[in-house]
């Protein structure tokens, strides 16, 4: 046997996010059955996290173990021609047979999309639509104060499971290409909706109803009301997953 | 009353074409409903042209009357916010009584899309995934050999109902950027399949299957069994209606 990681990209649009569950269709779902169908049998799967509904990936990172005579490049051609339209292997790879997608992952990075002018289709599915221009300058102030070891209890919402709240954000900046603004963020860990909370707040602060030190108010209050509104999960990108 | 000009954009993915069908639903019949919601009831609309299954639009255009009280901004708002995310209105303006949307048309403007390098979910929607790069000098030479006016018939499919098969192609060109290729044709109007057909052919020339001046032939001798396949539809894009 060997241990393989998976990274692969989806569209989330049509997914009840990453696990598996029932009476809704997830991308572990489908990967499973695109596996069992190369491979002829059922395979246990591991993601490097869960995802939400509707939330996209760039590169989401899985491991399974497969037989040791299946070469990396049919494997990934293999799965890519059986898997539907939305969702493809972007790697493949073996790795030791200790390694473990989620408690190896070191960090993790998320962009979050938001665009402005008129309604454009093409830019629905995947960017928030602001009606209005937000201050990059000010969004760019409150993402700085989010740098660093805090206690994101306050930027996390209630149907979260941990029990340490306590996260790193070592890199968080608000970038605006065009129309289009971002909101990217990594950290070794992410709570509950933490992400689109904070893109959320950062839009508040942008939009001026939001104090730009609004964060260390949250830090220490933990008070999830004083922040902005917990964004929609179709302009949220899980870019990376770092190891 | 006076007449309107839409200029909508749409993703064609989950359509079947503009013109209301039964069984089925279309852009046409979900505008239809958007502007009885908003105007409290039917209206005709009248559009440029037909569009296949699947094929999206950046600028469809299509006219209507309505009452002379209402005022376009507020049409333009009111609609996209009753649409749905993948159909928007871009524009709205007031034209003559006796402008016509179809009749009125001098020409269009297509772009077919297509991609190269590993499978891309967020590609996948809107290009053709290509295993391997084709010759784009003779792609190019290909496009050249279609501007001007010919009969198109062996560039069309079976399904056509149009006498006249004469059309002329103003512009015609292969433009490559990143790891996309774009097939773009301007004429004064196009048969059923006709930009499917001519990308198809052009990629087929493009891999060596097909000699740069096959255009000539299937001119000549209106056998559509000697062009390249009929492309699907999700990559091709109405950009532009030209008055």
């Amino acid at each position: 046997m060997k241990r393989v990681l998976l990274t692969i990209a989806f569209d989330g649009t049509n997914y009840h996010g990453w696990q598996v569950q029932p009476n809704a269709v997830t991308v572990q779902q489908v990967l499973g059955e695109a596996i069992e169908e190369l491979l002829g049998a059922p395979h246990n799967i591991t993601g490097c996290s869960r995802t939400d509904a509707g939330v996209h990936a760039r590169e989401f990172c899985c491991h399974l173990d497969c037989g040791d005579n299946i070469p990396e490049k049919a494997f990934l051609t293999g799965l890519n021609s059986i898997l539907p339209d939305d969702v493809a292997v972007v790697s493949c790879r073996e790795v030791s047979d200790d390694f473990h997608a989620r408690y190896n992952a070191k960090g993790k990075q998320y962009a979050y999309g938001m665009y402005m002018g008129g309604k454009n289709p093409f830019d629905e599915r995947y960017f928030l639509h602001l009606n209005s221009e937000p201050d990059i300058n000010l969004m760019n102030f409150f993402a700085k104060t989010v740098i660093g070891t805090h206690d994101f209890c306050g930027f996390s919402s209630s149907g979260r499971t941990v029990e340490n709240t306590v996260r790193t954000v070592s890199e968080c900046f608000v970038e605006k290409t065009g129309n289009k603004i971002y909101f990217k963020v990594t950290a070794d860990g992410f709570l509950y909706n933490m992400v689109r909370i904070l893109t959320g707040t950062a839009l508040a602060v942008g939009y001026g109803r939001c104090n730009c030190n609004i964060a260390e108010n949250i830090f220490i209050t933990k008070d999830r009301s004083l922040g902005g509104d917990t964004l929609p999960p179709h302009g949220l990108f899980l870019e990376k997953v770092i190891y």
